[in-house]
């Protein structure tokens, strides 16, 4: 199997676009990878560590990319769409690494029309660190990776972005993208919010005892609250763009946690019993 | 320096009872080891696996015993107590491992009194799995063991407490009893509950949308809902032995979330991250 693309440009050298970038190399992508960040550490940093062969702050590097990857906060994608479309070659496909999709896409479909296809997608992975230095191997080998295509998307563009997640170990998924913010309004954007929400209430916590309760804390509460370092720019931007599925995902949370808090006032041994075993058997469909 | 014991009886031989006896046998304790568990199958496998000496599911089995240690969720302390009491010799401790301590210590040396000294205490380590066959080696190795004396508790007794946990390799610390209730409400016993309803709230929206959400969840997720694993029983023991704390927990829980919740709601950008790396930055306190 050929690799589509000659040229990649990342948008944005974080985590997840630095892990792109490197896991094409280790694949053996045999073309040129070139990033913009507006950070200039970051591409020296990228450069370093030969994960990209070029770098610039300057949206023109995009010139002779015929793949253009968006990887940076959702929040700024227009922004960043506005400043590359004047560089985007003909031929050019643009696709991108982010949480958020349905309304976004559409966004993302009008900016470019007429210049560029646009095939959204989302690779279920990550970490809680950031940063390009943190850039992980084989991060996206064996993760689900979803593809939102619209009535609007090219076939081949498609195809094509199918046919290189592929190559990078993952299993492609298609989903409408209004859809994938439901879904991952529940099994992503609520669990970080309420992990950065527990975190912050043990904070409070904390000041009601007057001593640093994080000192208290075990291996379980460790892996509990991972989540809560991820970047908070990346989390604000997930959680404006994804807004009304977030909130309707809080909105259940709160009457399952309203539900347990009722059952400990009222000491209902049988009801804790089964509220917690009931969780239990679902959790158990995650290996 | 030499052990102080020569047989130890554990009442209850689940992961948390059976890892004591089997990091005892691997520090080389030389005495005997004994179990009493309701369940037989649990003490066949106890001796299968070489991990106790002998067991039965009679408490008269701890006859012999100068160390008895309670292993089994706390709600049953006191049934257990009773059942045992009969049985326990002249200059025999009592102690356990269970996660609330305060009015529940108290009640212990009532039932205890003029029979044996009481001393409480809590190994901050476990998994979320149970029964001894899970039983896990260097589980207590650098982890906290938090002592709970009263003004009633016997100096000897609990200096003999702390210089076995040592020899496990735990780092003792020793704390009131009602304060260790309201330190571990907030970073333990919050967190359980709130696993265990995060995924209960994604099974309603596992209805809302029609499908089985938990099919798209990533490694946050996994690591996140770990602990929803855990015992239903031992949870719900919990939460009805520290009920108190744990509402004011969950209080303050709930304060937290509705603080995120209103600023997505109000597409609060600013307040967003500032949350969020607020979070981020107390989180990073725990390595």
């Amino acid at each position: 199997m050929e690799w589509e693309f000659n040229e990649i440009c990342i948008v944005g050298l974080g985590l997840i676009g630095g892990s792109f970038a490197l896991n094409l190399k280790l694949k053996g992508f045999p073309g040129r990878i070139t990033a913009v960040d507006i950070n200039p550490e970051a591409i020296e940093k990228g450069i370093e560590l030969e994960i990209i062969d070029r770098g610039s702050i300057k949206h023109s590097i995009a010139i002779n990319a015929d793949l253009i990857v968006l990887a940076t906060p959702v929040g700024v994608y227009e922004s960043v769409l506005k400043q590359v479309k004047p560089h985007i070659k003909e031929g050019c496909i643009v696709t991108d690494l982010g949480s958020v999709k349905g309304e976004l896409v559409k966004r993302c479909e009008e900016i470019l029309e007429g210049v560029a296809p646009f095939v959204g997608g989302h690779p279920i992975a990550g970490t809680e660190k950031s940063g390009v230095e943190n850039s992980v191997e084989n991060l996206f080998a064996n993760a689900k990776f979803i593809l939102t295509p619209t009535e609007k998307t090219d076939p081949k563009a498609k195809e094509k972005i199918k046919k290189l997640w592929e190559k990078l170990g993952s299993k492609v998924i298609e989903m409408d993208p209004y859809h994938h913010d439901r879904v991952f309004a529940a099994v992503s954007h609520l669990p970080h919010v309420v992990a950065y929400s527990i975190v912050n209430a043990i904070g409070k916590l904390s000041e009601d005892t007057g001593e640093n309760l994080f000192e208290f804390t075990g291996g379980g509460f460790r892996d509990f609250t991972r989540i809560a370092m991820s970047d908070p720019i990346m989390w604000r931007d997930i959680c404006i763009g994804n807004r009304e599925n977030i909130l309707k995902s809080i909105k259940r949370f709160k009457e399952a946690l309203t539900e347990v808090e009722r059952l400990i006032e009222k000491e209902d041994k049988e009801g804790l019993k089964e509220f917690f075993q009931k969780a239990k058997e679902k959790r158990s469909f995650i290996k």
